[in-house]
């Protein structure tokens, strides 16, 4: 490709909205162009990334059996009745009449279509295990889209989707996905990806597990433990539970503490560590006018994904303002009054606390000095708390580490959920009607991608892996206006094209400044260089743009040099 | 892959619905199932073709120095509103508003992004020409969809947009394009192909062509003269204007017709031909109160798309029915009563008629004896007639022939339309900022697929050409439960596979009559028999599913058979 005519236009300004390095740098290089919040378009470059990441990812899953298929991106809200989603999937899931009024919605996963595809086609359990799958366009209505691809609203996915006789076979096959996705990821050349057990959320599953991609660039959070290698994600992490100080049970007293309302105002108001007081999160029910009180160590976070699983609803933070029956600040668990059917929930942080801070439901006061067991009568403590930094692993007791991570990948053991709601049966080897079990399995492109370019990327631009970089080689005539080098060039040009290495061809009459710098902002693997100079000499520059490492090259090695750093790149 | 587990099952059922042969055949053999209307899941056969379709589409627009993007399915209002295009473009585009209540189109075509991701990426005309594509999921809300994957709602398409600073630029490039089409059809194993002139409809443009795959399975009908090799779509197609036999001018005279209304009753109760009487057509105009009336010799029809261009309006045909103002029937132009505004147009089949039939404007009757030129005020004949197989080329003057054709692919100059309404320039030499000319280029993936069935299939199936088979051979075992015959036959399904060559493994325990007929409903092009009778001999069977032709080769040389089976085969 010669850059004169490839459209994507580099820049050194830094996007305006741009956090991420991945997101500016992207938009930097001219590799992709906003159309809307959260949507869109790929120029040639991260479309070559992309189609090499897909057919990574396509590979690996022909590998282990998988059937390639293709899914309606449009389907009918009947489709989505059968499973129940088309209710219970809020706003993310875009709805739409079409000209014959017809209720139609974008599909944003594919259970639905794959067990549509799936139940007349297969009959007997003979059939099974299979996996079907598909690379193809979805969307999904995210209030909020961020950091260039993380986050975004159409995006390009792999969705797998495996039938299973037994429990059994569903374990077996899941761990086969499991190890492909390893397999992937390092092909991809993504190096900090760990796989951790994770909540499964509206799949409506038991098992699974996310591939996260460890960077301070992700929203989700993963807790670590480096002795005994526990992963897990925040939503469902465990903890040993915090010992709270052996304090001798003192009287509850009443005290005021004037505008002191958020847990940091009240420590500092009465000079004591967060740890000693209790702290009240309310949240409401969707729909509902009763709420969701939770008490918790001060010191504590609640972690709504465990909130949500204990009270078994979509629970929201709360609105304390002005109009709300409940103030904010002083809530406390004694003498609290609520509206009807409201949910009180303890955490076990507070199990044998003494010597505690309560808010007193009254503005300008707290009780100190409370004991959780003689003075509030809690029936049961849950675990709603979110992991911290630095408590103890349960499985080992070492310290655990909790990390930003980007989820690139992840995998549903799904059970009976679609073919029981959507009618789908087998015959077994007695000759009765059963469910098969599914497993499901997406990996989003554009956000490995992006995750890739936060990897590597560094100060003077994007970093490619020789694996996915759009190009292999970038060349570099200094003064393509000087005929022999033009010549020269030229004949290089089509030797590597010849030779089916993949070659940028900067053939513009630009300044070695200027090509040096587009070069390394593009994040090409390997830069050759032809000069007077080195045409004098009869060789080649090369430079490899992750190590900076150069080396000259006589014309005739050139090729064989390149297709060796090309393979020893490889296995690395 | 192992057809046991393949997920697509094979029926001898003709699918109630059917009528065309790729629709039930595609079907028949578990290739897709129909999701909603027009809206269909391709299983893992139909998908292989299709991506085997893409593979070939895409080095032929990368030869042609196409650069691959990626635009999004889901696009802003505001991008279709600086075309226009959101506006004047009807039900076939899918609107809705987003979580945030903004209004979002899906994308149909994809001007509008090609431009908005051209524009600020290129402000040079040194960078010009380029030509960006993309293949990709599109939906355009047919209100008929129909015939399997013909004519569906959602579906692949690779689209093409290049730009140009000249006329002539876009006129060499257009060219190469048609040429890479020829290529493409050609490659994909589709015969029967044709381009023609054609109108450009909603795309806005002057020139262009389609790509007529020629079958009775296409809607749209083609004029072709077999002598000057003439080619022209209906909609544009020109003839010579039949003459009008020499009848001397004679006396107009009232006569009761009785209830002859539709202008074969007319001419039968007057026992005349067609070709002596006037017909009447009367058209609505979208929201408007007036009507257009056509005048056309009784022998020929109405061409929408001409009449379009001639009265600058969309046309619908009206409704006159009971509650009409304008009755049905002896609708005549002298003395003819419309609503204001109305228009009245008269084709030129009618320029210079003596001795014709009218209707008069009252129930009952006609008049005989019109002289068009005498006794009808035109100001102006017009091109509206539908061309008729026989009619004379205009080129050359041989009869013409009328052929109906599925539109496979087609290829527009746009002109300044789109770079225009959404400013975008680039300088030229001079420094002048001006709109660069436009080219856009489509290709229906789904839509080739089904027309190379339609083309290839015979009375036991489909019949898929080698470069686009879903897999090259089928291994067919009989007797899959001898354990000799699975142990040969397992041997050879890896021996083929480790060749490359892509295998469908018939490995169930039916009778052969199941197995040979699955083989020739799916199309697989070559068909390998192991069985107890060839083991014994050391050989298998080889029988072509396009010619029948079988033979029997030792086991030894069975693989480079095959090999040379798929040269010689991708040549012809």
């Amino acid at each position: 490709m010669r850059i004169s005519k490839l459209v994507g236009s580099r820049t050194k300004e830094q996007p305006a909205d741009a956090v991420l390095k991945s997101h500016a740098l992207l938009m930097r290089a001219g590799f992709i162009k906003s159309v809307a919040n959260g949507i869109w378009s790929f120029g040639m470059p991260a479309k070559r990334i992309a189609t090499k990441i897909e057919n990574i990812i396509r590979e690996e899953m022909d590998s282990i059996d998988g059937q390639e298929c293709s899914f309606p991106v449009v389907m009918p809200k009947e489709l989505w009745d059968e499973s129940g989603r088309y209710n219970s999937i809020g706003e993310e899931l875009v709805r739409f009449t079409d000209r014959g009024n017809r209720f139609m919605v974008l599909g944003m996963t594919h259970e639905e279509a794959a067990v549509h595809f799936a139940r007349d086609n297969v009959t007997s359990h003979h059939q099974l295990p299979f996996m079907i799958y598909q690379i193809q366009t979805k969307f999904r209505d995210e209030a909020r889209s961020r950091g260039g691809l993380i986050r975004v609203r159409e995006f390009t996915m792999k969705d797998a989707y495996s039938f299973h006789l037994t429990h059994e076979d569903l374990e077996e096959y899941y761990q086969k996905v499991y190890d492909a996705y390893v397999r992937i990821f390092k092909r991809v050349g993504l190096k900090n990806v760990v796989a951790v057990k994770s909540d499964s959320g509206m799949m409506g599953g038991k098992i699974s597990h996310e591939f996260m991609f460890l960077s301070d660039a992700g929203e989700d959070k993963i807790v670590l433990c480096n002795s005994c290698g526990y992963k897990a994600n925040m939503e469902v992490a465990d903890a040993v539970v915090p010992v709270n100080l052996s304090v001798e049970p003192s009287k509850m007293q009443e005290i005021f503490t004037g505008d002191a309302k958020e847990i940091d105002e009240v420590a500092e108001a009465l000079k004591i560590t967060k740890d000693k007081t209790i702290k009240a999160v309310v949240y409401n029910i969707k729909g509902e006018s009763y709420v969701v009180v939770c008490f918790i160590r001060g010191d504590y976070e609640v972690n709504e994904a465990k909130l949500k699983k204990v009270v078994r609803r979509e629970v929201v933070p709360a609105n304390l303002g002005s109009e709300s029956e409940i103030k904010a600040g002083n809530i406390g668990p004694i003498n609290l009054v609520l509206p009807k059917d409201s949910i009180v929930v303890y955490d076990r942080t507070l199990k044998g606390a003494n010597g505690m801070v309560i808010g007193t439901n009254k503005a300008g006061y707290h009780t100190t000095g409370v004991s959780v067991e003689r003075d509030i009568k809690v029936k049961e403590f849950v675990d709603i708390a979110k992991v911290k930094q630095g408590q103890h692993c349960s499985c080992c007791g070492a310290p655990l580490d909790v990390v930003a991570g980007v989820e690139v990948g992840n995998i549903f053991q799904l059970g009976t959920k679609y073919t029981q709601s959507m009618g789908m049966t087998v015959s077994n080897k007695d000759g009765v009607a059963v469910n098969p079990i599914m497993g499901c399995y997406g990996i989003g492109v554009g956000r490995a991608l992006a995750s890739i370019a936060e990897e590597t990327s560094d100060e003077k631009g994007l970093n490619w892996p020789l694996q996915v970089a759009p190009w292999i080689v970038y060349l570099c005539p200094l003064r393509y206006d000087d005929p022999v080098i033009k010549e020269k060039s030229d004949e290089l040009y089509s030797k590597l094209t010849s030779a089916g290495i993949e070659t940028l061809y900067d053939d513009r009459e630009s300044s070695p400044g200027v090509k040096f710098a587009d070069c390394d902002l593009m994040g090409i693997p390997i830069r050759v260089v032809i000069s007077q100079r080195l045409i004098a000499s009869d060789s080649i520059e090369i430079r490899l743009r992750a190590s900076g490492i150069t080396q000259t090259v006589s014309n005739s090695e050139c090729l064989e040099r390149i297709k060796k750093l090309m393979v020893i790149n490889d296995m690395s």
